[in-house]
């Protein structure tokens, strides 16, 4: 790994009613797309959610967190959406992979 | 936050054939909590895989990486079960979090 990079760790649990959460996900996830020093996002939900988006800043994340249509979410996500979520900035220190021989 | 800990971001894919990774995975799952250092840990499957577990420390995650059974586990992961995987070892420097008046 040529340079430490951050993962934004985002685990949340449904309401409910989680009208329009997959469509604002989704949007959500363009958006985070044409951010500055974004790197990747991967996501997975079934009774939890976990959501890791990485950067390469922690300025890049917290340049995320204040984008107006991304606040716009977050405060639709406290109101309608989450029963609970927690969300951890860790810089990534270090990584390694495989891949088989298909 | 009192202390600093660590997270294990563990993304999988699975080969065609997964048979008995199930079990495995839960019996591994069930084997962490028994380690030294073990904080908790999330797992949710889709297309793809991830699993977070939480560490007190570095040497915590060494220990288990080096666990007799857990090698096991990574030798037969290798072999029979991923296609592909990532690990990422995290230091959290932040985290926050909501929980709805239900």
């Amino acid at each position: 790994m040529n340079k430490a990079y951050y993962a934004v760790i985002f685990t949340s649990i449904l309401s409910k009613e989680a009208k329009d959460y997959d469509q604002m996900a989704e949007s959500m996830e363009t958006l985070a797309n044409q951010q500055p020093g974004f790197i990747g996002i991967e996501s997975v939900r079934e009774q939890i959610g976990i959501t890791i988006s990485y950067w390469k800043t922690l300025e890049d994340i917290k340049n995320w967190k204040s984008n107006v249509d991304h606040q716009l979410a977050q405060k639709l996500g406290i109101e309608k959406w989450y029963e609970s979520y927690k969300v951890r900035i860790c810089k990534v220190e270090r990584e390694y992979e495989f891949e088989a021989n298909l």
